[in-house]
């Protein structure tokens, strides 16, 4: 009989739908989880611990499959992924959808100067203009990152009539490869970072690309913190160098009380957020686990899969 | 050699295009208008005051064909454009995308509690979790009114996976006829109020209407205030019986400082913003004039027509 060994938090979604067929162990603490995963083949590790997590797979001597709700599987030691040969899955497009949606808002939000009539509203006051006076209609965006989350922002910003150009290694029609972007930045009203954390993303916006944007552009991350040098960023801004930045991620998370970046006009700071705005993450992550486990069980691929020798 | 009557307001965009064998008379004030229109075949009459725009209607004897940049001409004497077979082309569509884009927007912020978002970046305190958590994706919209903004709402919704229904006289698939809609209230997450003011959409929504939406439904109005009862709907908001509501438009205009609709936590107030979030109105309602002088001078049909019996 396989054995799997299942975090305890996602139990109330899972164990109604389980085959019976199947040797389950639950697990709510490390200790519990340290004490039944040696004899798992299939493991579900997610705790609020992720060092837990990472002991957790240290032990789990007999793992082939691991399966996650996360999308980023950086804290885990990659190495014993790679050498035990362990097939892993992650949450990779579980919370898409409302990222997605968070993106196309944060952009509508600065086109309008939506946040100034919030304000007002709290102020009892009746503006007589629009405090932002763009159409996302005609405008260019260049999208960084196509992977779930990318592939769902495209069509959406397409049905308000903005250009979309992708980043891929592939090229073709709107597309730009990872040597030509650069390039075109001046080209863009719009530059969404959606790209994995990776060591070729991390500081890809720097200040040679910030001062290569256009003076109204917006730069819109929801990506990782670091793919952006924050400090050039925080320059750029303070400088009105380009027109603004929509921030779900930042370094460091939490931004600490005092930073610039709470205080400029033109940064909006969403708190890494955006793929909280649902309520629908572990039923889809339950859907998509079992999916996989019948897949698992006809000696069928998972997906999606997380490379360890990628780190993503 | 026809003449026209024109605006001062409209002269920059439209003198350097407009061709040579026409007897053009700008004017800026009511009695120059007054002085030049009594000649004037063709007019386009916007001033900031809207009784001298009637008065210089009234003035107009020789007038075919009235031009203005909006889409709401009540204020004018219906009975003087009936009697003498005036032909109004009028500015419905002009701001049509920004008010589409702006709906959307203000779908997605009330979705993920994005007010709160702002406040607390005012404060620098970093939100652990989101605000609002619902998806646009897979809920259910009903759209009142399908002119040139609802037919810009529909595809833009459509692309965010929601499902749209449209009100239309003509019925048909995923439509309701206006004897339909109310009993099928029920069923919506969003309802969307895109209808022009006439007499059978005053009060369109009131207390019955509210007391079938759903707890959670959404109402949005870019329409006219009218459209609703305000205090039946102020009282839903106070119950939370629905929702919430974003209303660009309102009964009156400004809203009194002491007004309720102004703090209560479920109220997204927008000032009649929606259509001024843009900088291309002139611009496009110059390229639509000179496109219908075109087709008026070959004796062709101009649009969009106007109807004064309608009253739009």
């Amino acid at each position: 009989m396989t054995t799997l060994a299942i975090s305890g938090l996602i139990r109330p979604l899972l164990e109604p739908r389980l085959p019976d067929d199947l040797d389950v162990r639950w697990f709510l603490t490390k200790e519990e989880a340290l004490d039944v995963v040696p004899d798992a083949e299939i493991g579900w590790f997610d705790m609020n611990d992720q060092e837990a997590m990472a002991e957790t797979l240290h032990a789990a001597t007999s793992l082939k499959w691991l399966n996650s709700i996360y999308a980023g599987l950086d804290f885990l030691p990659m190495d014993v992924l790679i050498e035990r040969g362990i097939t892993v899955t992650n949450g990779a497009g579980i919370n898409a959808i409302t990222i997605a949606e968070y993106v196309v808002m944060g952009m509508l939000n600065i086109a309008k100067g939506y946040r100034q009539v919030v304000r007002a509203q709290d102020r009892r006051e009746w503006l007589t203009d629009s405090p932002g006076k763009r159409e996302l209609a005609g405008s260019k965006a260049l999208l960084l990152g196509y992977g779930a989350i990318g592939k769902l922002i495209k069509p959406r910003l397409e049905s308000f009539d903005v250009d979309v150009t992708v980043v891929r290694r592939s090229g073709g029609e709107g597309v730009l490869t990872p040597d030509e972007w650069r390039g075109e930045l001046g080209d863009f009203d719009w530059i969404i970072l959606a790209v994995p954390a990776t060591r070729e993303t991390d500081g890809m916006i720097g200040a040679d690309e910030l001062s290569q944007m256009k003076s109204d552009a917006v730069i819109v991350n929801i990506a990782r913190g670091a793919v952006i040098d924050q400090p050039a960023l925080v320059s750029a801004l303070e400088k009105k160098q380009i027109g603004g930045a929509f921030l779900d991620v930042t370094t460091p998370e939490p931004l600490p009380e005092d930073h610039p970046l709470w205080s400029l006009d033109n940064a909006h700071i969403t708190m890494h957020l955006s793929g909280r705005a649902q309520d629908k993450m572990f039923i889809r992550s339950a859907e998509r686990f079992l999916d996989n486990l019948e897949r698992y069980r006809r000696g069928e691929a998972v997906s999606p899969i997380f490379d360890p020798a990628r780190g993503y």
